[in-house]
């Protein structure tokens, strides 16, 4: 898998991709992320690639002839199973999502900032559009890496043992049953027995009762409700 | 404001805290953020953290003992208006939660790792629970720096032009409308007419327009759902 993110705040990136499970993805070879700063594919000597609003109103807006350019010479390169850009109005991310997303070869992830980008580049340049929740962040930069991450850790081989993705909460439209570790007693807050008991199917049993309860108490609309997942 | 952060992974702060608006608010004095590494209140000669899960299966799960010793060093020092874990079966974040955040003067975001921590440290050391989408992240980092993201932007002072916020999208319980910038024609696409016009209430009517358009065809969920807001 090859992800692309186009930004205008590279330096944004570097705790998340230099370090974390992408750096181990890119590593075992399993997936590549290139940021690619927009401030290269910038129209003048300025070095511009915002400009105030037609219309007047506070705020920047990213212009569309560097995000074509920088698009146009990726897509030259390769095809694209997706051009995304992240925007708070955007499809909403979810596990179903990710998962989708994770069997995509190459894909874009363009990073609005500011007040966005010019609408143009909404109507006849990205082919899909993200949101990771009903909040606005200063920009796409950190939209983008939840992406990333949500998505690379999916890949096979990524994490170190495989299993582990799977009993995530979601991915069964239920949450995750309470974990415990050492000490089994700490400071009088003991951990319940059947944990230590030793039986496998009483424990099992246990986790799925609790991740039902759990679910219906924290997450009701997950249950019954298809489109979360 | 200050935001403590307790983290296995500091160094995947590096691009969110040293960059962007976060480092702009606390070089204008408005936000402190702290990062904790939960390494330096290990239990052991061996910096043990983690350890396996009561009743087997994968994953490692965050020990109680470092996360109750660093919360506790803090607690001391100062009190804190909540203490919230990042997880992904937390309340959804959402630009009201956002809100009332950035009105606290304390509180410590506390990153889960792996298959997340110890349960009681849920039942008894934070305050609250937040998820930033119904979808697994390999840790709470990502999630804690959208937090941090979200409502430090909210502070007034932080942003350049202090109308830009409150014209985002969500606080009005509307997305916003379409933003274009020069060119007024690029390839033949050209900006609609009214934003070039000069008349600013035809401007005002046809954003208003726009914005409820918007909402109602990509998140209906929005109009008529406080619960959203």
């Amino acid at each position: 898998m090859r992800i692309d993110i186009i930004t205008c705040l590279p330096e944004m990136f570097k705790g998340t991709v230099d370090q974390s499970i992408l750096k181990r993805a890119e590593d075992k070879g399993l997936a590549q992320i290139h940021i690619h700063n927009l401030r290269d594919y910038a129209v003048n000597k300025h070095n511009q690639i915002d400009d105030y609003a037609f219309g007047g109103g506070a705020g920047m807006v990213l212009m569309i002839e560097p995000i074509d350019k920088c698009i146009s010479k990726l897509k030259a390169e390769r095809s694209y199973d997706d051009i995304i850009y992240m925007s708070p109005d955007g499809e909403l991310l979810s596990q179903g999502i990710s998962n989708e997303l994770s069997l995509h070869q190459n894909m874009i992830l363009l990073c609005g900032h500011y007040k966005g980008v010019d609408e143009r580049v909404r109507e006849h340049l990205v082919t899909r559009e993200i949101s990771i929740g009903n909040y606005v962040l200063t920009g796409g930069e950190l939209a983008a890496a939840v992406v990333a991450d949500s998505i690379i850790r999916l890949l096979p081989g990524v994490m170190n043992d495989e299993t582990s993705a799977l009993t995530d909460s979601f991915q069964d439209n239920l949450v995750a049953p309470p974990v415990y570790t050492r000490p089994a007693d700490y400071k009088g807050w003991a951990v319940p027995e059947v944990l230590t008991s030793g039986h496998e199917a009483k424990i099992n049993d246990w986790r799925f009762d609790q991740a039902v309860k759990r679910t219906r108490q924290k997450r009701p609309d997950l249950l019954g409700d298809e489109s979360n997942n």
